[in-house]
């Protein structure tokens, strides 16, 4: 080998060197899976996981890529807590409450009955406590977990006939889920669980009397408005947060900035979620409005929410009970509602009070 | 020189070349500067573009470090809009509505009296055409512009004296600038400026007789409540935004990952500020109510806002006559307001109408 050789062989292969080392750090691709509890076309309750994981790619320039599956891919709308959990998964998108039934501290982050609206609850997230008690509840369960987009305001549901008192609840055959289901079922409704799809059928026959859903983005395409023509306004989820998931060895895992770039592509899909479901259901509402003018939007009676009132207080004093953890996050909830309310009331709705008053 | 003098260089000189080109990947930084309307302590306010800066850095491994200035460094606190045109500045972060007289549809971005509130106005942004009309507006001054953290409402000011009918704004001395100002002026009000050192001075002497400031929050810190007891709620800033502006030549160069990270970081950015002013004014509302119990908070009467509304409609219909961007920006507004109202309406307005009528 004269030397010749030999240096132009080194030249080489340290160009190959060179170059290996910078393409490593490119390369260096980290894949991740998302499991949504949403079918991909469900907007816009799927839009968080899929414009996060659009923005996560864009901004780590393709080093951390996040393949996102509905339950038309992994089979299991409510397995997400333990697929992230257990690592098949290093996110999921998901809604807090169903969880109640694992961890009844999961309830909290989601929406409470006659609670916080979503101004309010925002604040409480990320500047009143509320992110750090939710982490707090989740670490139990090896998971960070973030607000993931807001509803806002879920209509009270579709009623056959009108609830003029209390005692029109009594024997009520309804449709109505979770923590507001117990509130129901302390007034003597009668709360039934059915599968989506069995809803308008059970409706239009009188199976049930009554169903909520979402709001009009989501119960247009249902047409309980069709053959249930009284639309309560809403008390029982005012302002329902979806959430990430992520498995905290995985997150912990990450180099430094995609940390960053992860908790920050959560934030800003949470955020456009309720401009965008803000949109969906005016537009919404304008349809329904026009297309079925014999819909009759009503707010429960005073008697009526108050009694809801009763119910909510009774069964969340027991709640507190369950624990100092669970005690901590009513307490935190409560004086943050109460003084936050406080500001709603000179602000955002007297301005509101103002502007309809105009109208008339 | 022997050979194995000679490898043992090129394999040095390789390596150096081979750390290098990864080091010129990680160190290629970027530095920016931000110029900001207010000084650093100014929270909510200097917020979102710190917490901008922050993420930016985190999020960029480094790589694009943004130098945050207030008019402490730059000695200009309306100056930021040419400074970030004319690339003295590669970025700005301001309020829209103070370019009106270099743009008059730099007017629409910031919130218009009895226009929509936070909620729709952030749907119209970012799901309303807002953003693309907003981003027409200013490529004419050759600079991007992206919502920057609203403030939410903001209340209608301090007066010495209550405001009973219309006949007592004639000759009213009031501190009120921008376009709301107008529609005073032509309501008979008496118009003035001054700058913000001397104003408790002036109404603490009657040489002023009413001003507006922002919220609780910003306007505790004034004393205002000391020398004017009536608080009247919000009418003519029900959503101020506030805005990045960016200089259209230094964001194209930026490569697409960097760009990505910029546009994401302003959305987290502006989305926090509105949740960290919720809890500023808040406190400061609880704060003001418990020490100053004398303060009387007040809607206008009805016949004060619709006198309001008549004046703001004659002043729209002008400008609509100002060109064709800004009628179609005008027209957007108009009709977002209207379909989002109704939505609002039986949503967010009628659960507020319903929790408060329980309180009592």
């Amino acid at each position: 080998m004269n030397i010749k050789y030999f240096s132009r062989t080194l030249l080489v292969l340290a160009m190959i060197g060179a170059f290996s080392v910078n393409a490593m750090a490119k390369d260096k691709v980290i894949k991740w899976k998302l499991a949504m509890s949403w079918p991909k076309h469900l907007t816009p309750l799927s839009s968080p996981p899929q414009n996060f994981a659009k923005m996560v790619n864009e901004m780590s320039n393709g080093r951390l890529v996040i393949a996102v599956h509905g339950p038309e891919k992994h089979k299991a709308a409510l397995g997400v807590f333990d697929m992230t959990k257990l690592g098949q998964y290093q996110m999921a998108h998901s809604g807090s409450y169903y969880w109640k039934g694992k961890d009844i501290n999961t309830l909290f982050f989601t929406s409470m009955p006659l609670g916080m609206t979503q101004d309010e609850q925002t604040a409480w997230f990320y500047h009143g406590g509320g992110l750090e008690l939710m982490q707090k509840v989740y670490a139990k369960h090896k998971m960070y977990s973030f607000p993931g987009g807001n509803t806002g305001v879920q209509m009270g549901g579709w009623f056959r006939k009108e609830i003029k008192t209390v005692e029109d609840l009594k024997g009520l055959k309804m449709r109505i889920p979770g923590f507001a289901g117990e509130i129901m079922a302390d007034l003597g409704v009668a709360v039934t669980n059915l599968p989506g799809g069995e809803l308008y059928t059970a409706l239009e026959r009188g199976t049930i009397d009554a169903l909520e859903w979402v709001g009009p983005g989501m119960d247009i395409k249902m047409g309980f408005h069709k053959v249930a023509p009284y639309y309560y306004t809403g008390w029982h989820e005012p302002a329902s947060e979806m959430q990430f998931m992520i498995n905290k060895k995985a997150f912990d895992k990450l180099p430094k900035d995609l940390q960053a770039i992860v908790t920050v592509a959560m934030k800003a899909a949470a955020a456009d979620m309720y401009s965008e479901n803000y949109v969906a259901s005016a537009d919404a509402w304008v349809k329904m409005k026009k297309d079925y003018p014999n819909i009759i939007v009503k707010d429960f009676p005073m008697p009526v929410l108050r009694a809801m009132k009763a119910s909510n207080d009774k069964l969340i004093k027991k709640l507190e009970k369950r624990g100092a953890l669970t005690k901590e996050i009513i307490v935190s909830q409560r004086e943050f509602l109460k003084k936050s309310r406080e500001w709603t009331k000179i602000s955002e709705y007297s301005y509101l009070k103002s502007m309809i008053a105009l109208e008339n």
